[in-house]
């Protein structure tokens, strides 16, 4: 997979490619990164990306030919490569996005600053307009890393563990499990027994359970989306009984005392 | 404001630091802001920050201790802050949440690494735990310089225009309008003409239409979520009349070819 950013802060990119999974990715040629200076496309003296907005208004848009001669740079460097447009506006981007992303050939990456890009240059240089999320950014460039780090970690070898973006948050619908780690007691915590106990199936039972219970409480809205299994719904169902039962044995004058608040 | 990141990674930080805005709200003291080595709060030879799960299965957990003594250092520095955990299970990041943290004192972002957090520093030392998207990140420091960076710019001063901020995608509820900028033509493309003829209210009504479409075809979500104005009610009107007008202006032999399709 080849990366090529379009930005007029390139130095913003030099410790992202330098640190954790995108260093080593680079270092195993699993990935190339490139952060490509919009400035080097421009043609005036004073090397201008951004120009006043037609119609007025407080801001600066950023001029089309730059943008537009930097994408075709970057089209000659990946040919094969997809065009996305960092903006606000975009489609959000999701972990399925992430795991559709990442079968692309290469992606060139076209970075917003000031109030955004000349309209010309999102409807005609574009494939795709993404966000990360529902909030305004000073510019595209950390929401490229975002992406980048994203996408790469599901490449096959980039990880450590083998297994362990299978089992991340949302790559399996839930939330992930707890986790725990030595020491055993901290702060008079005790790491829960079960996962002291070598016995692998209750470990993985409990870790369903806590998957689910975390997703119920937090994010409630995943479960709405999703084809429950068998063993799944026997967790909730269980949960069901539990509530049940102490609802069953609150006494009648607990009730009252309940009741007697309102 | 002051902000202290806890991280394994502060040399990611440096460049953020020093560009954009946030290098000109640091400038300016509108805000102070740290990346604290975890690694500095590590006991044993090997400086490290992560062990292996409780329970068994790949990846590794941070283990508590260094989070503990990083966070409690952290806390003498700016003692008023909240202490935010970046991690895919928290309540997502939204443009209300950067509005809301925007007005706290301090904050203190613990990034999460590898396959996360031991639980009894979720449980016991954080105050928010916090999502920037519904995907999986190799680790909490992009998410915070996500959450910086939309905090920042929405302090008074730190953005170049006075109002740029107040019209932002999300800002008003609605994904911003269209910007254009010189050349008035580009690659045989004009600017629109009322954005070139001087009128401000026929501007302004352009800008809250193309608002308005964009939100319209791009994330109609957002419009179930807010109470529409006399104006904006207006406009949605007036495009069902005009689509409206098209339908009734087709001629019966049309509507016979489209059924002969299908």
């Amino acid at each position: 997979m080849d990366f090529a950013v379009l930005t007029i802060f390139p130095e913003m990119f030099i410790p992202f490619w330098e640190n954790g999974i995108i260093k080593r990715a680079i270092e195993r040629k699993y990935i190339s990164a490139s952060a490509i200076n919009i400035r080097d496309f421009t043609s005036d003296r004073h090397h201008s990306t951004d120009d006043r907005p037609y119609g007025g208004g407080s801001g600066m848009v950023m001029k089309p030919e730059p943008l537009y001669e930097a994408v075709l740079a970057a089209r000659e460097k990946i040919p094969d490569a997809k065009t996305i447009l960092m903006t606000p506006q975009g489609r959000p981007f999701k972990q399925n996005t992430a795991h559709a992303l990442s079968k692309e050939r290469g992606l060139i990456f076209l970075c917003g600053r000031y109030e955004g890009v000349d309209e010309r240059i999102c409807q005609n240089c574009i494939d795709y307009e993404i966000s990360i999320g529902d909030y305004v950014l000073t510019g595209g460039e950390l929401a490229v890393m975002v992406i980048i780090d994203a996408i790469t970690r599901l490449i096959p070898g980039t990880l450590g563990g083998q297994d362990s973006a299978e089992k991340d948050s949302f790559s399996t619908g839930f939330l992930e499990h707890a986790h725990y780690t030595r020491p055993r007691v901290f702060k008079d915590e005790a790491v829960p027994d079960v996962l002291l106990s070598g016995n692998h199936k209750e470990i993985e039972k409990w870790r369903l359970e806590t998957s689910l219970i975390r997703t119920f409480l937090k994010r409630p809205d995943l479960l709405k989306n999703r084809c429950l299994s068998q063993s799944e719904k026997q967790i909730l169902k269980n949960w069901c009984s539990e509530i049940e039962n102490i609802i069953q044995t609150q006494s009648v004058s607990c009730f009252d005392t309940l009741s007697g608040c309102q």
